[in-house]
């Protein structure tokens, strides 16, 4: 039996707002499986190999529920255009080049390995329309250790002469990428209408029955913008809000991402709790182009799931550490907003948020709980001035995105990345 | 005579919101002074040696006018608490350590190596208390290359027992400390009462005397936080506003910088205009103690000077880059804030108060002005996709604060830091 012993300074989000910290602990897997976090090491590991990583960090690693692939060569552009402009001058012209394959390896072999140096082991990622590109996307993150659900975009209208399908394209394409991508083992497909104006109610129609057909998950946009949100209103009139636009077709359930959410009101929130739908907060992005701040702490208390996500290319950044200090920091632009009412995220939560909120996605227990997958990091402050408690060192390696703080990152109980001290 | 000439993409930023490109440009320098950016070198220059950079960027190098040296190793700590506990939980107690002058030489040490590995080679910074470290960080700094000015910080109240003088031990050290820190050649003093509820009347006199007396420079805070705020109108009723604190000693005038200013009204800019004072705005530090949103663009229309600080540690990162992005964002949260009423910062803009904004301060003229001392930084993008104009570049690099990106940075007319690719 495979057995995997981490020592270190454990320190897990196993409550939204508490960390569980413990001081030369023992993280151990069997087979890849979390079997717990131990004080002494159980007597029935005796004999096995331990890594012993001194005072290190010894924390979970990453989860990134939203992000364009596609977009990763144009991160930091256009910034200074709106959500609507914007696509239509920088993203879909860029996305457009993943008709080349080649192109599309280069690109995403790149990405797959920055994700893992970032430690980024799951993810929900958008790829292009392209059923081919999509299928190197899912190879390339299989091959650097990056787990998740991948989705071919399906968008048969209001795109751009180059990037754009019919709506029988559209089926015949999505329909022959899930018979070519059953043999990822650690990568798996998601269904991904590009928001309600990018599909027909035909195309539509035809994802919500796969959903259902084949018990496929979903993502997609929702409520980013006022101005996609009036759009929305005139495409489906029988529509009171967007989300309903998603439920119309059956997409709409607990295996339903929707990015962003910047907009829904109460009512809004109210059908994605009862849907038990999760909300990707993505804040810098909603931030760059002019969103608007999303209502995150009210999702919390109201009891909707919320993961974060980096959205590059509308987020500047890939890594998770930049983007749970962005939701920190938005949480506060959002209690400025709301006249100091609401309260900020905290860095428990923040962190809470990056991890173990996106990890339940995939049906994991929040923290290092016994039966999860292997999903850590090590992270080593060696080098920065002494801080007395492991929660204000998790505090500076968020605010700080010590990238090359990570020596070494385990995803789904494998090790796939480890690097020297540089 | 001495003689630079630096060849590559040459980027300035001459006037708010536009930005100067010459592709294949000749950036000249005469005994460290600017004479020009030339298409074709000048005949008198035939023969001089050309440092070729090819396609690199050639850009203004950055000016962080607001930051706290000795907070520098809590750099990403205590961010879950509003400014005035932070103060006495973090921010005191690490200034405290100062008194040690082997801990600020090793302090000192990283930081202006820091600094000038993230291309800011001019700074308007506060020191602590501490006389003798007060001296080691402006060694440091000069031996860095780094240019500006440091102030011996001024309390001799509402500090903690470990960290707060007299105000005899104020004065005297502060004079003493003007003695010895005169053989200084690129970094010079600046008065530097903490803010008002840190110094006494009969301090606040003292320093407002010395500054008219020297032809000294002042930086001080202003109008961060409500609390703040109304802490500084119990301490002076008879001034009507925050700013009228500083002016009824004489720390009031167009070489004065104040920290902040986000809640500076129409009144309180239009002192500042009046004066010449020149607002640092420092948009991260107030978003994670939340503190506000600064009104930006209503101080720039009016004509108010504001330039940008880090503000390590409020804010979170030294990098320039960093604080230029944090800036756009901010001013995206502040137009949400004001009902889209209020145009954010530009790419072009946020670059402008990064560079020629701050070197105002020193007397330069914006952009690579002919008479103007060489600062400058060669940016090296190859790694990166292909973007058809250098603003995309620059605008990629200011929200991927390509750090690793920088090839060389000069400082005063001289090269201060170059590095190989890696």
């Amino acid at each position: 039996m495979s057995i995997t012993i981490l020592k270190g300074t454990v320190v897990s989000a196993p409550t939204l707002g508490e960390l569980e910290v413990m001081e030369s602990g023992y993280l151990v897997a069997e087979e890849g499986r979390i079997a717990g976090v131990f004080p002494v090491l159980p007597e029935q590991y005796a004999g096995a190999p331990v890594e012993d990583f001194g005072n290190a960090l010894i924390l979970q690693s990453l989860a990134d529920l939203h992000l364009h692939a596609p977009q990763y060569p144009m991160l930091g552009s256009g910034m200074d255009l709106p959500l609507l402009e914007w696509l239509n001058t920088y993203t879909f012209p860029t996305e457009a080049r993943f008709a080349d394959p080649d192109y599309a390896r280069e690109v995403y072999r790149r990405l797959a390995r920055e994700l893992m140096e970032n430690g980024t082991t799951r993810v929900c990622m958008f790829s292009s329309l392209h059923r081919e590109a999509t299928l190197i996307l899912m190879e390339e993150l299989e091959r650097a250790g990056v787990t998740g659900y991948v989705g071919k975009v399906n968008m048969d209208r209001n795109g751009i002469p180059e990037l754009q399908e019919t709506t029988e394209e559209s089926r015949q394409e999505t329909l022959l990428w899930l018979e070519q991508c059953q043999d990822f083992r650690h990568v798996k497909p998601i269904l991904t209408p590009r928001f309600t104006p990018s599909c027909s109610d035909g195309l539509m129609e035809f994802l919500g029955k796969l959903a259902a057909d084949r018990g496929l998950p979903i993502q997609s946009h929702l409520s980013e913008n006022t101005g996609e949100i009036d759009w929305v209103r005139s495409l489906h009139p029988d529509c009171g809000q967007y989300w309903e636009t998603y439920r119309k077709y059956g997409l709409w359930n607990e295996r339903t991402l929707m990015a962003h959410c910047v907009w829904s009101d109460s009512r809004e929130r109210a059908a994605m709790r009862t849907a038990g739908v999760t909300a990707v907060h993505c804040a810098d992005s909603n931030q760059n182009l002019c969103s608007g701040v999303a209502p995150v702490r009210e999702m919390l208390n109201e009891g909707v799931k919320v993961a974060l996500g980096s959205d590059i290319a509308g987020g500047d950044h890939l890594s998770m550490f930049d983007v749970a200090a962005a939701s920190i920091r938005a949480s506060k632009a959002r209690r400025i907003l709301d006249g100091w009412e609401t309260d900020f995220l905290t860095v428990a939560e923040g962190w809470y948020l990056a991890t173990s909120a996106g990890a339940a996605f995939f049906g994991e227990k929040p923290g290092f709980a016994p039966g999860n997958m292997l999903h850590a990091m090590v992270l080593d402050d060696r080098d920065l001035p002494h801080l007395p408690t492991a929660k204000e060192r998790l505090e500076r390696c968020l605010y700080r995105r010590q990238r090359d703080a990570i020596r070494a990152v385990w995803s789904e109980g494998r090790l796939a990345f480890s690097c020297k001290k540089k």
